[in-house]
């Protein structure tokens, strides 16, 4: 039983809150129940550690056992531990230590994808955590996150996918014409999503493999970004509204694709 | 140009931040250039008044140009007196005093609508403000938001409008029965959105007139207003995720009502 809180070993999970340590140590945080479920689920050679107090223990005896039976280490604590460790006010009583899931974009080309989403200099953890959920939802093979975005494994993007960082490869780090070349190789088709452009969506061809490229909440897809990229779509707006936001026009997008490639077979 | 900060004028500005104040004078609050250059373009007719610092009135011509033709009063006043009025820490130098655009379900019935959103029980004024700002860029025809919701006019909610709240009818105020009762007399199909939905959302006929009806976005839509609608859908879950958030599953439903109604011609 941790009780605590200054001790290094909770010092040193508090500490990945920052970006620096992450990298450095290749581990970051995931907090709350749904998190950590999701994690013991899909993803439990990921944990390294994970930290309950009793009374959570005794809410969420499905993780506990799921989480023994998978061999991850846990570690009984006091609230005061827990609140020490954790990003949040209300840590909701638990929280794993994981190792960073990234994966390659090789890898993830050589699974044959047919619906991914690229995100291009997305700043604002909640957005990128909600897109990556809609991902999820979606079905989507993969997401694929620039270099000078928001870092997919910070405390607020990894809460906001509600699990799904634990249900889909991600990939990281590669600046955005590294990934269109990477894609346009591997025969993917990739479609900017931007206001200004030429093609709506309804008269896409989305049967075929293809890559949403979504861009930055406040200013959209850079021009060279858009030139490319083999199509720029617009999601018609009916109203008076200038745009949808982020989440909900690649959550649009998505899912015209994943039903369009549904229905084709 | 008002500079005292504990002006009765002021005071009774700030006032419309509580939810009985705006009750009782029937008056809210749209802040920031966004909401306050659409409530010029699309309702100069609910201004009361429109207040602006010097820095906000050199930066925003159009917003005041605009006023100025509309008839609408416009106050210069200091940053602090502008700040005590706002509910948020940074107004961006400007506020309008609107009279509350609340509209009838019999008005809203009486312009034959083809698609409508019902908000039953929805609590979150991100999400009310998402989720309008959604239907308005799907062209919905009104939103409808039930008794025991969120307030449409508190200043979280027309913020996350993004202007939309400016864009299309908005009723309030009517138990969900009432209001299900009174689609069904106009003939206008009942799409209950739920996880627990039997037919999936590409299997239902959305060239019909439709109101789709969204429950809470914690614990969804109680099961007598579930059955009280003629379709229970579920939008499908292609990958892990547990579900779509309250905004995306909107937006999703209602896009893919736009545009099929739009292909149906």
């Amino acid at each position: 039983m941790l009780t605590n809180p200054r001790a290094d070993r909770v010092r040193s999970v508090a500490a990945l809150s920052r970006r620096s340590t992450r990298q450095r140590t290749g581990l970051f945080v995931a907090e709350g129940p749904q998190s950590v479920r999701e994690a013991v689920r899909f993803a439990p050679d990921a944990i390294r550690e994970l930290y309950i107090t009793a009374e959570a223990a005794t809410r969420h005896t499905d993780i506990v056992a799921a989480a023994t039976t998978a061999g991850v280490l846990v570690h009984e604590c006091t609230p005061e531990v827990l609140a020490a460790m954790s990003d949040t006010e209300a840590p909701q009583g638990l929280l794993a230590v994981c190792r960073v899931l990234t994966t390659s974009l090789d890898t993830v080309l050589a699974s044959r994808p047919r619906l991914l989403l690229v995100l291009a200099h997305v700043r604002d953890p909640g957005n990128a955590g909600t897109v990556l959920r809609g991902a999820d939802a979606a079905g989507a093979d993969a997401v694929i996150v620039s270099a000078a975005s928001v870092d997919v494994w910070s405390p607020k993007v990894v809460r906001s996918t509600a699990g799904s960082v634990f249900h889909l490869p991600v990939v990281t780090g590669l600046p955005v014409p590294e990934i269109l070349a990477g894609l346009r190789a591997a025969g993917i088709a990739t479609l900017a999503a931007d206001g200004c452009g030429a093609r709506m969506l309804p008269d896409v061809d989305l049967s075929r493999p293809h890559a949403w490229v979504m861009g930055n909440e406040a200013w959209g897809l850079p021009e060279d970004v858009r030139a490319d990229c083999d199509e720029v779509v617009r999601v018609p707006i009916f109203g008076h509204a200038e745009s949808l936001n982020l989440a909900m026009a690649a959550t649009v997008c998505l899912y015209a694709s994943a039903l369009a490639q549904r229905s084709a077979g």
